[in-house]
C-alpha cells in the first residue's frame, strides 16, 4: 500500500482531458513568459469568486508550484538570507531554498497540538537581520493542518513588525473538510505588499503531471523581478496551460465528490490509526495527509522494516518517515506521514496491516 | 516582419500532435523525476543512431533546455565561480548563470571570421582558479555558426589541460546546411567525464511550447547530483513527454523538408542582406539565425527606429540588436540578429524593407 507519496488516484476532470484531445493547434508554440493572458484572466476570476482579491496582472504562471516558490525566493531574498518555516514542512522547500542560496530556519510545531501554529515568541526568537521571509503551507503538507484566520493574523503581525515577506503555499485550498473554510493570506489586511501566494493545478484537478503553477502577489516590484526569471526560462508548458484553463470550468460536483471521498478516507485512516494501541494521529482538516506517532524506536527504521522484512496477507505499507520533514536534527523520530490517496478498501487493509506489523516489530517500545 | 524571435512557423510533426490527441490516461500523473524511462530509452536510441554514444542512464529529462543548463550549472559550479562563453551568445545564458550565482566571462568572436572559435590563447587568458566550465552553443544561437571537429578538439584540449567542464547546447543539431555534419561534444575523446550536453525538442520538432529538454552526461557523479535538483522540482511535464516520445518517430522526410526550407530561407535572407550596400552578413551553416552588421550608428537605435518611425508599404522589420548577445560592453554595436523563421515571400519583403529603411535612417554612417 503506497501511502508514501501524494499522487492521488482521483481522475483528472474530463473537461481538462478533452481540451487536450481537442487541441487544434498545428504548432506547439511558446506562450507568454507569464503564461497565456486568457488563462491568467480566467484564473483571476476563479480567485475573485472564492473571495480572494487577485487581478490578471498579479499572476505569473509557472512550471508547477515548485518554480513559483523558486522565483519568489530568488526575487525577494539574497543568497545567505534566512527563511523561517514551521516544521514539519514539505521537504522540497529545502531544495528550493538551496537553489536560492537560502538557509531554512525551522520553528517546531508539535503533534500533541495537532501541528497548530507555534507561539509568536518562537518565531521572534528565530528572527535575525538575515531573516527575509516566513513560509507556510496551508492546508499543510505533511500535517494536513489548516491554519485559522486568527493564527494567520498572528503571522501577519510578525510579518508587519519585522517587514518580512510571507509565502503561503495554498495548493490544497480545495481540500478542506468538516465545513472548514480556508483563509487566504491574500486576504490579510495591512501586508498586501508582503504576501506571495503559491498555487498549482497539481492537486486541485489531479494534474500533478501538468506542471502548471502560479506565483501571485500584489507587489508590483516583486512581480516585475520574477517575470525576468520567467523570461529567462521562456515560458511554462503550452499544452498544459490549455488543459489548466479548461480545468477552471470543472463543475462544483467534481470537488464535492472528491472532498466527500477524502473525508471518508481520512476518517478510515485516522480513526483506524488511533484505534491501534500506542498510535496517535491528530485528525487534520485539510489536504490528504496525516502525520502519526508510532510506538517505535525510530520511524525511519520501522518504515524500512515494513518494506523489507514484513508482510501481512502478502502486502505491506509504505509511509514517509517524518524526520525528512523536520529541519531540526532528531525531531519527529517516531512520526511518519501517511498520504490517504488510495481507495477505501485499500486503506482499511493498510490500517490492519500496520496494526499487525506493530505487534511484531522488533523495535517496538 | 517578426525576425526578432526564434519561434519557427514550421508545423509540429503530426505524430506528436496525434499522441496528445489520442492520450488515454485518466490521471495526468507525475513522471519519474528523470523523465519516463520509455522516453529516455528511445531518446538514447535516437542519439546512438546519429553516432552519439548515450545510454538511458546518461539522460535526465528536463523542463526545456533551460532547466538542463541550470541543473548543469548548479551541479558543477559553486556560487562565485566563472564560466567562459564565446560571445555573441544566447542572452538567456546570463539568466541561467545568475540563477546559479555564476559570473559569465566572455571570449569575443568576430563577425569578420563568421564567428569562428576564437584562438585558444584568448580562452587561456580568461582562465582563473574560479573558472569551472566553458559553454558553447553548436550550431550557434545567435550566429548560426557550426563549429568544426578541429575547433571542438581545440576546446577539448583546453578543457583537459585545465580540468574544466564543457557544456554544449546542441538543440539545433538537425539544422545543418550545405552537407555540413554536426560533431557532438559527446564524441570528443579523453574528456568523457567533463562533457555535459544540453538538448531540447523545442526547435527539432517545432515544439517550443512543450518545454521538454534533456541534460546528458557520462559523469555519474554529476548526473546523481543533478537528479537531486530534478527530484526537488518533482518531474518534467507528463503530456509533453508523451508528445516528445512520439516525436522520435518523426519520418526523415519531415527533417529533409524543414532543412531544405531553411536553406532557401537562409539564402534569401543572407544573400539579400549582403546585396544591400554597406551590410555584411556571414553565411551560417546551421540553426536559423544570422547576425548581420549594418552601416548604422547603433543597431539598438536602428531597431527601435524601425519599430517606431519607419514603414515601407505598411510594414516594418523587427530584429534583435546584437548588443544583448555580448557580455562585453559596447561590443556588437552595429550588429543585429535575424531569425529567418518566416515564409520565403515574407523574407523577400523583409529584405526589401530593410534596404529601403537604410536609405532613409538618420543614423546611417
Amino acid at each position: 500500500y503506497h501511502l508514501n507519496i501524494g499522487q492521488p488516484d482521483i481522475e483528472t476532470p474530463e473537461i481538462a482531458l478533452n481540451a487536450i484531445k481537442n487541441m487544434d493547434r498545428k504548432v506547439i508554440e511558446y506562450s507568454h513568459s507569464a503564461g497565456f493572458e486568457s488563462y491568467r484572466t480566467k484564473l483571476a476570476a476563479y480567485y475573485q469568486k472564492t473571495g480572494i482579491p487577485v487581478n490578471t496582472e498579479d499572476i505569473i504562471i509557472t512550471t508547477g508550484g515548485s518554480e513559483a516558490l523558486i522565483f519568489g525566493f530568488m526575487t525577494t531574498c539574497d543568497p545567505g538570507d534566512e527563511v523561517i518555516i514551521p516544521e514539519p514542512f514539505y521537504a522540497n522547500y529545502n531544495g528550493f531554498a538551496t537553489t536560492a542560496g537560502l538557509t531554512v530556519v525551522p520553528v517546531t510545531s508539535s503533534i500533541e497540538s495537532g501541528f497548530a501554529l507555534p507561539p509568536v515568541e518562537e518565531f521572534e526568537k528565530k528572527i535575525t537581520p538575515k531573516t527575509k521571509a516566513i513560509v507556510i503551507c496551508n492546508p499543510g503538507n505533511p500535517t494536513g493542518y489548516l491554519y485559522s484566520q486568527a493564527e494567520l493574523e498572528k503571522l501577519r503581525d510578525i510579518v508587519k513588525k519585522y517587514d518580512l515577506f510571507l509565502f503561503a503555499d495554498e495548493v490544497y485550498r480545495e481540500f478542506c473538510y468538516d465545513g472548514a473554510i480556508p483563509f487566504s493570506v491574500m486576504n490579510l489586511e495591512g501586508i498586501e505588499e508582503n504576501v506571495i501566494m503559491i498555487d498549482s493545478v497539481s492537486k486541485r484537478y489531479s494534474m500533478c503531471g501538468a506542471r502548471i503553477g502560479a506565483m501571485i502577489s500584489k507587489n508590483k516590484e516583486v512581480m516585475a523581478a520574477a517575470l525576468k526569471f520567467g523570461q529567462a526560462r521562456l515560458s511554462p508548458p503550452t499544452i498544459d496551460q490549455i488543459a489548466s484553463e479548461a480545468a477552471l470550468q470543472t463543475p462544483q460536483k467534481y470537488f464535492d465528490d472528491v472532498v466527500s471521498e477524502y473525508v471518508t478516507r481520512r476518517n478510515i485512516m485516522v480513526d483506524g490509526l488511533n484505534n491501534i494501541p500506542g498510535v496517535f494521529c491528530p485528525k487534520p482538516s485539510g489536504a490528504f495527509y496525516c502525520v502519526a506517532k508510532f510506538p517505535v524506536d525510530d520511524a525511519e527504521k520501522f518504515c524500512q522494516w515494513l518494506l523489507e522484512d514484513f508482510e501481512y496477507e502478502g502486502q505491506t505499507v509504505m509511509m514517509a518517515p517524518a524526520n525528512g520533514f523536520y529541519a531540526t536534527e532528531g525531531a519527529g523520530k517516531q512520526e511518519a506521514r501517511i498520504a490517504y490517496v488510495l481507495n477505501q478498501d485499500s486503506l482499511h487493509k493498510a490500517v490492519k496491516c500496520l496494526e499487525e506489523a506493530l505487534k511484531v516489530y522488533p523495535g517496538r517500545i
